[in-house]
């Protein structure tokens, strides 16, 4: 896998901006909290897994440039980073496993704080490339050779510290010889189908079709489809799973057509906190990033947007979860 | 209703260019065959029955320009008006419409001939603007006081001839004091949603909220909408629809929900020739409209792109049409 979202680089932290792709592939070296808790508002590292990774990096380099590495300080940057995007679950997760791996560690002062939450990220980020590699040979079982799949959005390298989720199950089938198509809806608003997943899969050397978000439906009536595969950024404990916008209506279509849906997220991304769906909290976007997005103003001015980044999909749409500790069914039977 | 998509203009068709909406509202004075055939093509004027009318209005103009008149060359004409949009049926309507009158009253000289068209024509625009009233006053009967409507794509005066087909409804449920709140499908990848139905809600003082395609399963899960209604290009003798792209997922999905879905279409949208939904041609538009919309180039270079402007909503999934002439139960049962 040549597409790595982010890495350790020295004492700061290494991404791809992702805001600038697919024409330039420009990486930021981040140094700073702030810069951290910037790049993830802005979606320069998006993806639920790469996100709980970037904000398990800023904790060394908040504690390093602060000088402070008491529970309160550290708890107060992890504050922040939670403050950035309120679906994905992952950045939580990551940012209380860092808390307390500093309390459970006592560490006896700032340089030792900021080795063992450097030891710590890097370990989340280790755990997440292997969580990858297994939700990817778990998927590869339920693929079929020359399935034509269908993705939304982009939960691959560029969402992940690994080879991704649902594009990680693709890349284990591209290995496996399975010579598998892949669809992938745009994904407005910000079109992380078209630059992001038809970059990284380009990078990869799997042969896709860009459509519009709105294409799927046809093409599973055609009956050129024959999964659905997509990532998640938070599960609630009955299955109901928050994913990027679309992602619901898909679901709907796919029992529709009677084509399998799946939904690959590590461990990270299960919240056993939140009894439904209905609890996640969905993110509401800038109008601008539909009115405005790529250049010219497409909406006469001052028009009201609804732009949700989120929706959610009820766990009885969902055929099967495919985790790094194997498949788990969902609420649709076959 | 301000909004006029086209008109006549003394010896010339008076367009909108519907490309340059919503930032610049520019009026085209189009001269000759060729310039409406490439109006046509590059869709600035759309909609099917405004297509059929600026065909009828093609003719005149190229009789007079060419001084023939015999019905080989007036076919011929038709023949290029055809070939510039394959899917909407009004167009071969209107054109077929055209060359009969022609046959049929056997004109002296050109002059005469040139005459009778721009007569033709002008009926074919007043009828049009005469069923738009028509489907807007039984549409209406149909929408109740505070109802939230989704719309697809722009079936509105841009559209038509006339107050439009779907928006035609809502302009006169608006006329009665009903209070309806529009969401309306930005519709990718041309935006005809966000840059046409917002701009021309907007002038008539209608509110209405700009959607991105992906969000209205989510709306209807939310119970926020209570009725769809599109237009159509196409409606074969079964009841099929052939209707903007992403129109067959909402139906799927208004279904779904128990929201009524409904097609509004005038009499020249039928077409009793063509069987089922199986025997519509549909038309597939560049690549560059999806991967370099509206400025930025927002996918990689060389990516396959499928790129259908339309797809078949079956019967089975249409409540009702609304037509010029009442409303026709579709397939899909209460």
């Amino acid at each position: 896998m040549r597409v790595k979202a982010l890495e350790r680089n020295g004492d700061s932290l290494r991404i791809i901006d992702q805001t600038r792709l697919p024409l330039d592939v420009v990486y930021c070296d981040l140094r700073s909290l702030d810069e951290i808790i910037e790049a993830i508002k802005q979606l320069r590292v998006r993806g639920a897994p790469a996100i709980g990774i970037a904000a398990a990096y800023a904790l060394p380099i908040a504690v390093a440039a602060s000088g402070k590495c008491d529970v309160g300080a550290v708890t107060k940057f992890g504050e922040r980073l939670k403050a950035a995007r309120p679906t994905a679950v992952n950045l939580f997760w990551a940012v209380d496993r860092m808390v307390s791996c500093l309390t459970d560690s006592e560490p006896r002062n700032t340089d030792d704080a900021v080795r063992l939450l450097w030891v710590e990220a890097e370990r989340i980020h280790e755990e997440d490339r292997r969580m990858c590699e297994n939700i990817g040979r778990h998927g590869a079982e339920l693929i079929k050779k020359n399935d034509r799949i269908l993705t939304h959005c982009n939960a691959g390298a560029l969402a992940t510290g690994g080879i991704g989720t649902a594009l990680g199950v693709i890349y284990i089938c591209h290995q496996q010889g399975k010579k598998n198509h892949v669809y992938m809806d745009e994904t407005r608003p910000l079109l992380q189908g078209a630059r992001l997943t038809a970059w990284e899969l380009s990078q990869e050397g799997i042969t896709a079709t860009l459509i519009c978000d709105s294409v799927a439906g046809m093409l599973m009536r055609q009956g050129k489809i024959d999964r659905v595969l997509v990532g998640a950024d938070r599960i609630a404990r009955n299955g109901d799973t928050a994913n990027k916008i679309g992602t619901y209506s898909l679901a709907v279509l796919a029992r529709e057509h009677g084509v399998p849906f799946y939904v690959a997220a590590p461990s990270s991304t299960f919240d056993d906190n939140i009894l439904s769906g209905e609890d996640i909290p969905i993110e509401e976007r800038a109008s601008e990033e539909v009115t405005k997005g790529f250049g010219s103003v497409t909406a006469p001015e001052g028009i009201d947007v609804y732009s949700p980044a989120f929706d959610i999909t009820p766990n009885s749409l969902i055929t099967a979860f495919i985790t790094d500790k194997g498949i788990r069914p969902g609420g649709r039977s076959a």
